[in-house]
């Protein structure tokens, strides 16, 4: 290439304009740097390639990581009527790329690490954020985390030992049990009522396997859609102390329920209770942003599981998510949130009963809807047929320990309405 | 509260500005919303606690994870001479706040998850870096994690089983160590000379305990400062192959390097080496942004760990690194750093050689400089002065697997020139 100076000259440009033009064009791999003898024509030029997704898949994803990989990949192009994440749209408003740099234009910087529990206001902040659901913390009892999954890992990191025993809601989050799972723990399900779980089984299994651990989730339970009553949750904290075990209560749902809940943590007053939350769900997915509140005793032990798994947090990330916060920008886009979902929800559970798929009669909530389709439909068929029209059903079994719930699926209030997959639904359903 | 319409009424402002301000104390605690009835004052109001640090060490920390936590606790304000994270003024220009949101903006959106092996685009600005150290990688086998710890979290899980036997140069970066450890490793320490791995006692222990991994940091080696030569990187492959090893190349510091250098990688080609590295060190500590380069047969094993451990990545993080790189703004910053790290180096080097601390006659480079104190120093006596002043010293020790040089010491080249570090050191290493 011309020398810096000498473009410069013949284009009448500054040597900067030249300079950072060649340096985009290196970053490019267009051409090559070479110290002081200038920049060269780079002998192999990249062009953007278009990706295969990783092995694709030839059927409906029967468990978690085959889900999760499929719903998250931009080259699949399903429908994914029963996806985890809420629709795009409902999203776009939260964190704009525009207003990041708005957010973040107070923060001090970028060039110093976050501390090993996490940056000190974001902590601050999510003890504002508790106390308002009556969880009454002190900032130094909060560990950020990655994101719910990662929180769970490093709790199971440090209470468990491969082979030891843990309760687990059947049907429950099929990535919290494909954790559970890949790190040796057995399962223990106990089924999950419309109340919260069935604490006659817990107590049956904990007094004759004596877990170390109950994972839960209160609020908004996936896939059901329920939330544990006061009474369940007074007496599932008793049981906690009769048998000796934490529970890890799971809520990262709980922040689009737009009327009070009960959380396991406000009763127990960090004895007990592993509480973990996450803003991918109702912030923005692009966020890997979770935390832990742990009682006091497990704090250094949970951060060194941290250190040792991903040296610390994202110091980024998580001024984002205070300034987030703080401005009240949440708040307002959780209203939003609640009042498109509140609609979508009625219409979908219209729709679906009319097809004749059938839901509890309790009021259940949230962003899933979990259907049972009737006895007569070919359950196996309809995964077929949905597949090859480029449709991923999230059929009950995947969140079930023990293999239960065939004939349900859990269903996503804003994507279940897709004409396509209504259609092959309501044959599948149609009375032979 | 007043009502939002009477306040807006009685202030002659829009209703929006004072339902905005009311949600930004909502935010703050201050006050809370119920739904229907209106804001009122909060119970308690939460003032912004000052925290006390983790459990406060008592003495110099003599671990991995006890120095990790000193040195990233803002609450310490201790001197840490030996850090691992460039000063903070050489790194303010990289990332400011303010220029995160114009990097941002070209960005679709942050309303969906980053795909499984990480968000495409970054992949591909990625495999573009890659092959300018000739390391030419498809985007399909570069897998994003958070950061250089966790990707090599990942490796492990999938490689390796509690009570493998795991090559590692001695001395190596405390925390990979520390890592080893706590999931049940064992550890089998390889000599690191000035051009690489002591090669003789790296194949006696290959053949001994047919260990599945060696880590080794091939450019500018922590602690050392030291690089592999392009010879005993390729009998380093010869041997991998004679018996069956992989090896875990971390390049986190090759960034900084301003000459060029071989990688493992680029002689391998994707058969034996996991190449390992991130932006954490050379662009911003804010940032939890990594990745591992992998022989294609071992990537969905990866990506299933990276799903079962943090569920996914960081969209918005990978985003930005992606934007750093394609704006050339990522080269403009190293070379800045490249050259003060030049500088300052030289001018740490004098002054220390002049204090009588002694340092290995070939040519090292880098962050670090790993220098040994004269015989008659009394180091327990020099750690516990130097803690006392508020000094984190990184002794020897600390990365050693044989617990060997309890004299050396590994000192930040742009950290180390404190008045009073030195003064300290000069009067440990006084002749008596």
């Amino acid at each position: 290439m011309p020398s810096v100076r000498k473009l410069a000259s013949t284009l009448g440009v500054s040597p900067f304009t030249v300079a950072t033009s060649y340096e985009r064009l290196a970053s490019r791999g267009i051409v090559v740097s070479r110290a002081g003898s200038g920049y060269f024509i780079a002998r192999t030029v990249h062009p953007p390639v278009r990706e295969a997704p990783l092995s694709a898949p030839r059927s409906q994803p029967s468990n978690a990581l085959g889900f999760v990989r499929s719903v998250v990949d931009p080259s699949s192009h399903a429908l994914a009527p029963g996806s985890g994440f809420f629709p795009r749209e409902w999203m776009e408003d939260a964190l704009p790329p525009a207003v990041v740099g708005r957010l973040l234009r107070g923060e001090a910087s970028f060039a110093v690490p976050a501390p090993a529990l996490g940056t000190l206001e974001f902590r601050q902040q999510l003890a504002i954020k508790l106390a308002a659901l009556e969880i009454n913390v002190s900032p130094s009892q909060i560990i950020t985390t990655f994101g719910a999954t990662h929180a769970a890992q490093l709790i199971c990191r440090k209470l468990l030992q491969p082979g030891d025993p843990v309760l687990i809601e059947d049907p429950s989050y099929m990535v919290q049990q494909a954790q559970l799972l890949d790190a040796g723990y057995r399962l223990l399900p106990v089924p999950r009522r419309h109340d919260g779980p069935d604490l006659d089984i817990l107590e049956k299994l904990a007094r004759e396997h004596r877990p170390r651990l109950f994972f839960t989730q209160s609020v908004l339970h996936n896939p059901t859609g329920s939330t544990t009553s006061p009474a369940v949750s007074f007496q599932l904290l008793s049981l906690a102390d009769r048998y000796n075990f934490f529970i890890v209560e799971d809520d990262v749902f709980g922040d689009i329920l737009d009327r009070p809940a009960v959380r396991l943590a406000s009763l127990d007053n960090s004895r007990r209770v592993f509480y973990v939350s996450s803003f991918t769900k109702a912030l923005s997915p692009a966020l890997r942003v979770g935390y832990i509140v742990s009682p006091p005793e497990h704090v250094e032990a949970l951060v060194d599981a941290k250190i040792l798994g991903v040296l610390g947090g994202s110091a980024l990330q998580e001024s984002l998510v205070t300034s987030v916060l703080k401005t009240g920008r949440y708040r307002v886009h959780l209203a939003g949130l609640q009042r498109r979902l509140h609609k979508a929800r009625s219409v979908a559970l219209r729709s679906l009963t009319d097809i004749g798929i059938a839901f509890a009669p309790e009021p259940m909530d949230g962003l899933f809807l979990w259907g049972e389709v009737p006895r007569h439909v070919d359950v196996d068929k309809l995964m077929a047929d949905t597949f090859e029209h480029g449709i991923l059903l999230t059929q009950g079994t995947m969140f079930s320990p023990t293999g239960s719930f065939a004939r349900h699926f859990r269903f996503n209030a804003g994507l279940c309405l897709d004409p396509k997959v209504l259609s092959l639904l309501r044959s599948a359903c149609r009375p032979t």
